[in-house]
């Protein structure tokens, strides 16, 4: 049987791609990230699925009238700096493909089918990750949305406005959330499991609790010829203590623990900084383990801080509870999928957060041959993805034709 | 006597600040640099001085007519990010109210004297220091110097023809050279050794050897949450343990080393970084003390990057060998000037580019209370930087008297 996934994916292949790094910037908002949606209306538009835009901005495309019990799937459009292709946009194309599979096979499901496309999934942008499904379930606040800055210094009110969107009404949306009787999101997997099972597709037992930390190294500018080293509060020199801390914290634990993005003030060669920050990214199988993780670094940051005569405050910039999807559709899709396999993942989704928000959801995965995610190698294999898409195929028949 | 010191001062120091911080981002060729080459025209034309641009953007106020063995006395007026008041402005500052001193007592001196404001000596925008000096000394070649780029991706050879410069024309200026009888440089003290000596004015022996080297640290981009430990390649770690091993490099040793300036690509919380790019500025008493920390920074680097299995190199951006003022004119001051103490230094300056290029040149420190320097919170207290003008107005006259 013919397939549409490759004609979908190669028409959104191009866009937001930097030609230098090969990695997209599909950042919230942007003129890449419009292009997405003018995509999504479009592939939608030339399969007769009516489209509409939630309050939150968020995109859904309708098989069968708008109403309850839909059976949801689809995933984000939006990327991390010089993401990969896979990463969100997998799960929209394979969704617009499993429906062509299923009219194809002259399917006629009881239930509404909707893709989604969810607003800035990765955060990029605003620092907040999943801000459409997040403001959607009310996990985020309309007014500290509004609020979120970007690096230019733009709010998410402005950015919003400019993009056509009405800030006043961003926030829960209960008629939006009420409809949705099932979701599933297909996903690449960030990691090998399925590689050392030697299988294409797996299905989610749970994600690990995750969050973000801001750590405030403030010193004291100076000359960098001149200045005695016992004179100096080098912040660079507390950070890249911290850094090393983080690493020493998950050794021995099922956890992880990240700096990847710094920012330094004045960032100059000859110049002591005033000011370092450092973004700390904590995962962990649980919360006990994630909370001693974090506790640790902030502690051993707190140390050499005071050896540095350097100023450390960390806060937490988001924090997500362990995230268990549920297990009877979890089982049961397992089951009908050839028996795939159960895998945890330590990445955030907005599955994780419609499923903490109650609503019945699952995840799959497709096999990634070399584990690597956020990154331009991301990849899967063409034959994986038409698998991951008949998956789909069969789990929304299951759940829209009962 | 009255001086002309304050309204100088005063008339200059709005220019560039930032609100925020409260210090000065006066970058070469930006809009505050323009303004301040605009204030260096108003206050050399109130005194009647001819002013001259040379090929290299150096601008030059003339008391008598332009020719050999001219006094020549000035400093940079261009600050790096967030700098202070003080560094390098205080020199010209002092340069037109010690010819006002001059004046006033009806002084007539039989060479002609030139305050000098030379080109982006910080290098805050280009990368390079001393610009305007090593391009007007043949330093720094032409050729080199219009490659150059900035953070935006514009090169010098751009920015000096939208500021109305030649760019075919810079390089090696012996015309202009070949004026310099002597050079004279004041300057804030970079330090406290004039605090600690209890002396309001001193006099340079000599520069620091120093130097800028790019350490890249190459890794691959991966997830932050889903990535094992023992598959990431991170080069922050790497840059972190580098840091580190800057600091314990300098321990017992006559040197600096410093890491103030940091890239990361591409700096995203939840993204292990495929690259960061740290900026070593490295000084020492002596060449072979600064090689050997420079070695030992470098063979640290290179064993982490082996453990972390990431990618270093590194690259010598600048090399200044030790600068030695001329003793003669250096002792001919210091007893002029009430036995004024002897200190060196360990930062670079255009009084060093001319001294290795053969020029006698000489150097004044003002006190600097706190000794910092290349920050919001330089200082120096008015009467010191009056005691600064007088000793240059004695300089001054002394020389341009014979």
């Amino acid at each position: 049987m013919d397939s549409s996934f490759a004609a979908l994916w190669t028409s959104l292949l191009p866009i937001g791609r930097d030609r230098t790094t090969g990695g997209y910037r599909r950042f919230a908002w942007t003129d890449a990230d419009m292009a997405c949606r003018e995509w999504f209306r479009d592939q939608a538009a030339s399969r007769g699925l009516d489209v509409e835009q939630d309050r939150n901005g968020n995109l859904w495309a309708w098989w069968g009238s708008p109403g309850r019990d839909a059976v949801v799937t689809g995933s984000h459009l939006d990327s991390v700096p010089d993401g990969g292709a896979y990463d969100g946009p997998l799960g929209i194309v394979s969704a617009f493909a499993a429906i062509d599979v299923l009219r194809q096979r002259g399917v006629r499901p009881s239930l509404p089918i909707a893709v989604v496309a969810f607003s800035d999934e990765e955060g990029a942008r605003f620092g907040v990750a999943c801000v459409g499904s997040r403001l959607l379930t009310g996990q985020l606040s309309g007014e500290r949305a509004r609020a979120l800055r970007d690096a230019d210094g733009f709010t998410l009110a402005e950015t919003l406005t400019k993009a056509g969107v009405d800030h006043a009404a961003i926030g829960r949306d209960d008629d939006a959330l009420s409809r949705i009787g099932t979701f599933v999101e297909l996903h690449v997997e960030q990691g090998r499991g399925l590689v050392d099972l030697d299988r294409p597709v797996g299905v989610a037992t749970s994600i690990w609790p995750h969050g973000r930390w801001r750590f405030d190294f403030t010193g004291e500018a100076n000359h960098a010829g001149t200045t005695l080293p016992d004179d100096r509060r080098d912040p660079m020199l507390t950070f890249a203590s911290t850094v090393l801390a983080a690493r020493t914290a998950v050794e021995g634990n099922d956890a992880r623990a990240t700096f990847g993005r710094v920012l330094v003030d004045p960032n100059g060669t000859n110049a002591i900084p005033s000011a370092v920050t450092g973004w700390l990214d904590a995962r962990a199988r649980n919360e006990t383990t994630l909370d001693d993780v974090v506790a640790d670094i902030g502690a051993a940051a707190a140390a050499s801080g005071e050896s540095d005569r350097v100023g450390v405050a960390v806060t937490s910039e988001s924090y997500t509870t362990v995230t268990d999807f549920d297990p009877a559709l979890r089982d049961g899709i397992a089951t009908l999928i050839d028996h795939a396999p159960l895998l945890p993942t330590a990445a955030g989704h907005d599955a994780g957060i419609l499923a903490t928000a109650g609503v019945p959801t699952a995840m799959l995965f497709v096999r990634n041959p070399t584990g690597v995610s956020h990154s331009p190698a991301e990849h899967a294999e063409e034959a994986d993805c038409l698998a991951g898409t008949d998956a789909l195929a069969a789990v929304l028949a299951d759940l829209a034709c009962r």
